[in-house]
């Protein structure tokens, strides 16, 4: 393929381009081919630029948006009145061919209706679904969706676990485990969303269904690929960051307790640390939006330098994958 | 008061009588006013007290009940199929007032559907609740509805927020925090029944609502009384129990690597295990019924015998306090 590009809404997340535009340049140290396009006020992206020597301008372009989108303003308000955001820019590129993969920190509901309206979903997809990868016991899950969808039909539960379950094959599990996210196991267990998808799943020829998992099977690795409506998937992945801080939070409490708890701490904290990233995927991996004509990955609003990075990479894989061209294979298959 | 008596449905649970039964005995010890009624199959109690030496016959009484609930049989199926269970029998000594409160294991759709049909619910509220305490960094809070309500409107967000804020007051906080947990705290976030929920919570006086908090903010301390419908809480609580799990697999994992790190292990270890304990609080304390004409704590089904003895101090601790008085008084106050 030719040389990646990534289109890098400058001005989107919490601290805007001064932490979005630092953050993106060691990419092109990491990523040799790799073309980034900062899209934003140009005059804001220029002057940071100025601090940081040795960038090489031909790997680096600036496109200017005069508008930013804030991050409490409400998508239908962005959709109608914000032609020019620096989020919209971005995608515009990604859907001109300008670029293969856009990457923002910004609003995730205004992304996400932008990206809708501006790249269109895949044939087969009424709705696309934000994924990110959390640990287990075993290894990891994808879990979906994340919060872009609050109120999921049955339907909606079905494609998301045949996207689920495309994204993990890529990532090279083979037959990856598809489970609904359940509060028991029962077949009678549930509410009538989950119970409908469990009955397209089972007639789905192609997919590996295994039928419902519990809040702790997740965390046991009973499934490569766990769905539930993006309420449930946003609460599940907010509370386990919110747990995991504080875990770490108590064993550091405890560890400075004595001399030899410090000792403790010295070779307990940095596996906790771990663990806590892990456990803050959004925060720390980025999460990609799958159903779209085309590659968006959204990084936390307030994730650091690495955060950002991480969700640039992720958006390189993407590409590397071709993961739209793969998706709409496998969807035409296994798609009611 | 006249001495508390507490009927133990003597067959739930994944491992019946034989769990059950030694697990209550120590409760007579530990409380001397208590009577317990074991309520089951009397000759299998009457086989598993004759290898207990020393239970004081006149606090310790034997109700045979013929059938048993099985821990997957439909709720609709026990109400009408099941007139002499444990369980069931268990609830009539409560409605009767031979008992002050229930405590079983068993089967929770069955326990929830017999309790609200034996003991019907308080005057105004349409469901009974399952509540819990989880601890956060700043102390602990209450989670409600745990997985007895799958799918809640509005009211019965509101009403659960109303018992939540009673049960946290009977034990001592002032004012308690109320939250709704939602995916956001901006007020476009969040599902329709959610939404509404919030516009009840703003116009109720003499709650202390607060708004909306993440699932990060909840274990972050925001909020005193959580409210959410029984999906996603049980999605939640289990989550948590399953993701402590396994920071405690990994951390005794890396703990075994080195003589050092067993040494720090030495000094971790329990610490994880009580938060671990904490963290599994369905498990370990046992959920209250909330909103009945009486009192019934369910134990967890896989609970060991501290957790059941768990789960009988806590029906005895609102027994005390006479919690569904105390819960009517205010919701005649508190209730739209």
């Amino acid at each position: 393929m030719s040389a990646p590009i990534i289109a890098i809404d400058a001005m989107g997340g919490d601290f805007g381009p001064r932490c979005i535009v630092p953050a993106s340049i060691p990419a092109l140290t990491e990523f040799p081919s790799l073309h980034l396009v900062l899209v934003g006020q140009s005059s804001s992206i220029e002057s940071i630029l100025a601090q940081h020597a040795g960038v090489d301008p031909s790997r680096l372009r600036i496109v200017h948006a005069a508008e930013t989108i804030g991050m409490d303003e409400r998508p239908a308000q962005v959709l109608r009145g914000k032609p020019d955001s620096s989020m919209r820019v971005a995608l515009d590129l990604v859907r001109s061919g300008q670029a293969h993969a856009c990457v923002s920190a910004g609003n995730t509901g205004a992304l996400m209706a932008l990206s809708r309206y501006v790249l269109k979903t895949l044939p087969g997809i009424d709705r696309p679904a934000m994924v990110t990868v959390i640990p287990t016991e075993r290894g990891s899950c994808y879990l979906l969706d994340l919060g872009a969808n609050v109120d999921c039909s049955a339907e909606h539960l079905y494609q998301f676990a045949v996207m689920g379950a495309v994204a993990a094959e890529l990532q090279g599990i083979e037959r990856p485990r598809v489970a609904l996210l359940n509060i028991g196991v029962e077949d009678i267990k549930g509410n009538q969303q989950v119970k409908l998808a469990a009955s397209l799943l089972q007639q789905a020829e192609g997919l590996n269904y295994i039928g419902y998992v519990e809040g702790d099977g997740l965390y046991r690795g009973e499934a490569d690929v766990v769905v539930c409506d993006g309420f449930v998937g946003n609460i599940l992945l907010k509370s386990s960051e919110g747990l995991a801080s504080m875990i770490s939070a108590k064993m550091e409490a405890l560890f400075k307790q004595s001399l030899a708890s410090r000792l403790a701490g010295s070779l307990a904290l940095p596996l906790l640390r771990r663990l806590q990233g892990e456990l803050a995927p959004s925060r720390h991996n980025g999460a990609s939006f799958l159903g779209l004509q085309g590659i968006v990955v959204k990084s936390h609003g307030s994730a650091d330098a690495d955060g950002f990075l991480s969700a640039i990479r992720r958006a390189l894989l993407e590409v590397e994958k071709d993961m739209p061209q793969r998706l709409h294979e496998r969807l035409e298959h296994l798609l009611l």
